[in-house]
């Protein structure tokens, strides 16, 4: 904790700086802005939260901080799985929740901005009305802020084609850590000039600024997609099936699995009789154009039969579709009643998801712990589920050796620790196994040139040892 | 020029740790390495060039020159149009053309692994003969290394839908500063471990580190491509027609502009009898799919009919696409048969193309310099080409105002000075004015962060002050 007179120092200037119904000082009211959803991630207790509405606020923020020597952890949504968003004992948790204006969406440019407390879906209708499209869908959409997707480069089902959120970022305004206003990259489509520091923020989770506007990238209207299904029985046949996607020369615009622990969930909940028909599900989407569409639909079908499908089958409508994919979306919803549920995110080369799989079977079956899995398979970005039952602390003392192994093992197969949720504080040790000393150093160096008192999210991601 | 202890010591330090035939003194041989291709840019003698084989050569380098204080200026083909990689006085040219081996192509993981001296084309023709595309398609391919095209971020014509470099490249190894050896991004498809090094690498001119190897991804076989060519009397008629192509959702794969000074230049060589016939020459391309292809082309030609194209066409034989995109390549050698051409690369926002190349011909004539216009429209990405005859030094200097002022007024039209060309020398002063103090501080604290001691290319890009 803080001093008292620093705490009462600060909260007095923020009080004074801010507009009114800015500050929010109450524990009550404050405890709901202590941490995102990652299960098992420590957080502290903040000193104050601020939602600030301008970016001239987030400035008198940042500059009350840094004076005062508290430290700031900034968060969209708190729909985050790594902690990247949890409040550090006597920080101010800036939240950027009232900040919701989408100011200008730019047909002939195609680019929107917004400011980052504008929620993913909230983005992408307002783009549709304009017949564009955002593309990165994380699962998050409904509730998570664009600032927060930027934050953790978020990705979602659509990347393994278009991308995750640093292919869609043109351009940020931010506050830095030394309580600067700056604006960073372009609204042009191309543009070389400086450092990349607008890809530098995008993934940075909080620790090198405070991200006051957004310039995003637009496609246009997205075309309908087709949906192929297809059954397997094991993991390797499945896995031979996202092979032969790829060596096809296809571009699925969604290619997911679901295993037989989700299956089994999904069933025991909604009875859909999928566990006693497939070990694994894999469901792939297409969006090319016209006759392509069905054409690349049936070839994908194909690869799935020769791959050993039980069942493969090119769905023709839309409805049939959406019910396919139903049972991916229900898996974590089914999985959540069995226990508290953390969700895992490493990302390994394509050819290695189905040894993959077998690994953190083997890691499931050795430590006793019920690990389900939903992957972006088309991507090698798997998410593992681990479910411990509520109040089982040796079982929860099981899963977390076994979160680490998964961890060790998609390292060993050329992966990385996060593919797409971000470091935060449960991948702190996973991220210097994969980077090595020195090129976390290289990390530690930006760090301190950007942020040189360590105001932003101490703790996190880069940070050295444990904590502020 | 360093002292000629400094430069016994280090070249006798390099002959020893390197095998033979890799470190060049003799002036004769050097001089052909001390400068790019950028007209203007002053450049100076190095006294000596290192052509290494490994990583771990490279490596040596930099440590002997980080040990005598001894500047490193890296090149790949020396293509460079902004003066990149033109040598310091005294300092160590380091050379990657020596380095041109492909060490992997992966199918399935649609990535290839390469050495920084392979040349664009070369890894094209590799990627094809597996079915694969590296799409960043720079105009200097035939001869520019993907070490240089990483460093500048190089760009290209299928940009329009396919992004640039940066879009391309997974991972990177390099050697820091300090003189370590590191690897940063990944080779899966997906990662957020970690601040973006990788983003943060390409685009850094040499300023930052020494490539060593580059990992990129890829794409399926390239479809072929519909061609639909447009005749304009009007600058404004053409814009109108790259603005209805966009309100349209289409996203050609190429959108190029030659304006009349490139046809008459063209007609003097040629006689081709562009020039009679339009003011300004648009040629698009669409790969898409099938019949999807053919719609597309169709819609094109309508867009630019309907914006008053005086002739629009769609090309139905391969033969006939190829000849029509012969003017725009045939453009740069027309021109320079009338003398040097330095080649500008603003970019602006797609709207403001017309506006921008009004503005050029005014600074064109108000300045008595001949500027001809090459244009990757549909990214609003211009290359004047400011041609001034040879030995005609009053000339030159009302081109060098020229050029300032074309930088100026694509600024105030909200683009940027550099698309694809990069920093380098001669937009220094440009990238002052785009960036402001407070961002070009953060640039420098980057610089300082990865090259505490300057060793990189002195001089460039963000660097203080003129040269080291």
């Amino acid at each position: 904790m803080r001093d008292e007179s620093t705490t009462a120092a600060l909260t007095e200037r923020l009080g004074r700086e801010l507009p009114a119904g800015r500050l929010l000082t109450d524990p009550a009211a404050t405890a709901g802005y202590a941490h995102d959803e990652a299960e098992w991630a420590p957080y502290g207790a903040p000193l104050a939260v601020v939602r600030p509405r301008t970016a001239a606020e987030v400035q008198r923020v940042v500059r009350a901080c840094r004076d005062h020597g508290v430290p700031i952890v900034t968060r969209g949504a708190g729909t985050g799985l790594s902690g990247g968003a949890n409040a550090v004992d006597g920080c101010v948790v800036l939240s950027t929740e009232t900040m919701t204006t989408i100011k200008e969406i730019d047909a002939l440019e195609r680019l929107a901005v917004v400011e980052p407390g504008v929620v993913n879906d909230h983005l992408r209708a307002a783009c549709a009305e304009r017949g564009l499209w955002y593309p990165p869908d994380p699962a998050s959409a409904p509730w998570s802020t664009i600032g927060g997707n930027v934050a953790t480069n978020a990705g979602g089902l659509c990347c393994v084609k278009y991308g995750v959120t640093r292919d869609y970022v043109l351009g940020l305004e931010f506050v830095t850590g030394t309580g600067e206003l700056v604006r960073v990259g372009r609204r042009t489509a191309k543009g070389v000039a400086g450092y990349d520091l607008t890809a530098l923020m995008v993934g940075s989770e909080g620790t090198l600024g405070v991200i006051t506007e957004v310039t995003v990238r637009l496609r246009p209207r997205r075309l309908p997609e087709h949906t192929v299904a297809g059954y397997f029985s094991s993991t390797v046949d499945a896995g031979r099936a996202v092979a032969a996607v790829g060596a096809a020369g296809l571009t699925p615009s969604a290619l997911e699995l679901v295993d037989r622990h989700c299956l089994a969930a999904v069933d025991a909940w909604k009875n859909m009789g999928l566990s006693t028909e497939a070990d694994v599900v894999l469901l792939g989407r297409t969006d090319a154009p016209g006759p392509a569409g069905e054409e690349e639909a049936e070839a994908m079908r194909r690869c799935f039969a020769e791959a050993g499908a039980t069942y493969a089958v090119r769905s023709t409508d839309q409805q049939e579709a959406d019910a396919l994919f139903e049972a991916r979306r229900l898996a974590y919803p089914a999985l959540e009643r069995l226990g508290p549920v953390l969700t895992e995110d490493v990302c390994v080369p394509k050819a290695a998801v189905p040894e993959m799989l077998g690994r953190i079977d083997a890691i499931a079956a050795r430590h006793e712990t019920l690990i389900a899995n939903i992957a972006h398979a088309g991507d090698g970005n798997l998410h593992p589920l681990l479910i411990t039952p509520p109040g089982d602390e040796a079982a929860r003392k099981r899963a977390q050796a076994a979160f680490h192994e998964i961890i060790a093992e998609a390292l060993a197969l050329g992966g990385t620790v996060t593919g797409e949720h971000g470091v935060g504080l449960l991948k702190r040790d996973g991220l210097e196994s994969e980077l090595g000393p020195e090129v976390l150093a290289l990390n530690r160096a930006i760090k301190d040139a950007l942020d040189p008192q360590h105001l932003f999210n101490p703790g996190k991601v880069v940070a050295r040892g444990a904590g502020r």
